[in-house]
């Protein structure tokens, strides 16, 4: 008997429809023989109307209060689908984060998962049941109930499958499947049958939205298969894997298995930064602990003693951003600061580029050809960005996915 | 330092407003110099709102995973309600029921409280915060969620003042305190300053639904002054504690505190039924075993070894008791049966009268001088109900706060 995890996200649980739609779903997975542990997220708009309602009454509220509070949006709806189970004739009981043994390390907000003692779930799957788990949220010391932070739900999920041991964890989602660009804007892009872990990790950082890249980073440390399909229909989505058979496709020269684009991107530079030792320890020290995440960073060359530093971030930071930009300005005596969010990045993925050289070029080559400036640079092994101006956005997706024989 | 146990209703709590001036009362209550923890139930329509969206789903949900999705509307309320306590710089914390230490008996949807661990109340408290604890919630055996039935927020907080040793328990509602007479349609009713846990408890069990019978009971056990008072204005409500100086009235002819009554009434009679043992035992042991609620039970004489039953309850219980009365008839043999609706029940209430006789005869006169008749009467020791024609419900509770020298 195999057992399976499914994931479902709130917009695949967003009304009662919709909550029987997933109920059928694990009716059917279960009526196949299988041992099926369901984790679901809250219901469509429930997490954001919270926050509103917190922010009314607070505007920076205590995060273990907001946990307090966004806790319950999926407790909600593991307790909506259990009921319409039963209305199925089926046997199902629905199981808190606390319940089903998510321990985490109490940090509120964005906690990490310790250990799943699993017992509980295991004995109810025993006893028939079909196990609805609440995602996204666990327990600390003392009970305390902690959230996992945005889109927890999808590493709530794998962590399942790995104590489980589960055969296979499906994620269900309003997209089918991992494709090799944004099909809105590139009307050529395909699904990609199979990805490995690390190109779906750059694509899913790089905002092809499909899966939290935490939950695919604990799915490739233990080797948990993970398959991104939709809710609404039946088909084959995309399976994540250890070997996919994407590298196949190299010997027929498809080196690139995908263009992400992200237009949620802040970049601040810092001009005239006296070149003294411990300056970027200064600035990056100083946006860690205010939780602004960094993703690419450029050092200018010094000019008299001078430099200027520029990085980006997401969008949503720019407040807290501009606050440490004004005080690092102040405290290094630098020049001044400027925010730009009139940009977006641009990148391509692919385990391929490891072994062919020359991909860079061809993407370099690709974007001045459309007259496309590029502003900053950042590559990893199987990934290379560029930060270009926002208006040319999906022109450059499309002739990147074009240059890179994507198109189909 | 005394202890102050707040509890606060759905309206009173009902948007961010509201839950802003509940968070300044309970501040104000620890500006005082107390130690002071807030009972909440969830916010305005919630329950009634989780209640539709289940009953989409699943006719009859099971009663586990109906506790699993109400009890999520306090933990909204506690979580919100400690956040604009943190806005207003007072340091408050929120606990779920498990958090706080309510151990029911684990029964779904009408959980008995067996006893609070307060330890975790205590520890929070003596830290200096406001404690919010989330009422109608407790945990059974295994963790499991289970919730108290309607109203169970006034017994939680009576619970909790008990735990605690608290110096009060203030039960704030929306309407201001006690009247002896539903002030909306007797204009001379007034607000009854002190009331006794018996009088007060008959009064609530009759119509006016400003406290939980069972917190009242609970209260009256362990002896916790209980201070009903409006969440909307300062003035003083009413003391429900052992020995109300309504006594003291006794010699200024106050013999009775309260007017009653009850519109949600339903009275069925089944006729001819065969007069042998067992007969009532099979009748109220089919109605309790559906759990309906029964009032007033009269046995008519018999004629020919026939006999008629006539009983109350809730109007809700409408199809059950049909279902019920079929059956009855059917296996007793009986002649038939009738429910009717379009009565109500008239009570007064008061411990003056175990001392007067001749309340009783000046209730039926007062009646008939309005020509009103009486369909059923039922006495406790202080209190005296009539069941009659609902459309005489206004002009009945009028003549009486008369007769009994309730007009101010």
């Amino acid at each position: 008997m195999a057992i399976i995890v499914q994931k479902f996200g709130g917009s695949s649980v967003a009304n009662a429809e919709r909550i029987q739609r997933v109920a059928r779903r694990a009716a059917e997975a279960a009526a196949g023989g299988n041992q099926v542990a369901v984790v679901v997220s809250a219901m469509g708009d429930t997490t954001d109307d919270l926050i509103d309602l917190a922010s009314q009454l607070n505007p920076t509220p205590p995060s273990r209060e907001m946990d307090m509070l966004l806790s319950t949006g999926e407790q909600q709806s593991i307790a909506l689908l259990a009921m319409a189970l039963h209305a199925m004739g089926k046997k199902a009981i629905s199981l808190t984060g606390a319940q089903a043994g998510y321990q985490t390390d109490g940090v509120y907000s964005r906690a990490k998962i310790l250990k799943i003692d699993s017992q509980r779930v295991l004995d109810e799957l025993n006893k028939g049941n079909i196990v609805i788990v609440a995602g996204f949220q666990g327990v600390g010391e003392n009970g305390e109930i902690t959230t996992l932070g945005r889109g927890g739900s999808d590493t709530s999920a794998v962590a399942l499958a790995i104590a489980l041991n589960a055969d296979l964890c499906e994620i269900y989602t309003d997209v089918d499947g991992v494709y090799t660009a944004d099909p809105r804007i590139i009307k050529t892009a395909w699904k990609i049958p199979e990805i490995s872990y690390d190109e779906m990790l750059e694509m899913a950082v790089l905002g092809a939205l499909v899966l939290q890249p935490r939950s695919v980073e604990l799915a490739k440390q233990h080797n948990i298969p993970l398959h991104v399909r939709s809710s609404f229909n039946h088909s084959q989505g995309t399976i994540v894997k250890e070997v996919a058979p994407m590298q196949k496709d190299l010997e027929k020269e498809l080196i690139v298995c995908g263009v992400a684009h992200d237009l949620h991107v802040l970049k601040t530079t810092i001009f005239g930064i006296p070149d003294r030792p411990g300056v970027s320890a200064l600035i990056f020290g100083l946006l860690a602990a205010e939780g602004v995440n960094v993703d690419m960073i450029i050092q200018s060359g010094t000019r008299e003693d001078k430099q200027d530093i520029s990085f980006t971030c997401g969008r949503d930071e720019k407040d807290k951003v501009a606050k440490i930009a004004a005080q690092v300005v102040k405290e290094l005596d630098a020049q001044s600061y400027l925010l730009e969010d009139n940009i977006a990045k641009i990148s391509v993925v692919g385990a391929g580029m490891m072994t062919h050289p020359g991909v860079a070029a061809i993407m370099f080559k690709t974007l001045a050809d459309i007259d496309c400036n590029i502003l900053m640079i950042a590559t990893s092994e199987i990934k290379i960005s560029c930060i270009i101006d926002e208006t040319k956005i999906n022109e450059a997706a499309i002739a990147l996915h074009k240059a890179f024989h994507l198109d189909r």
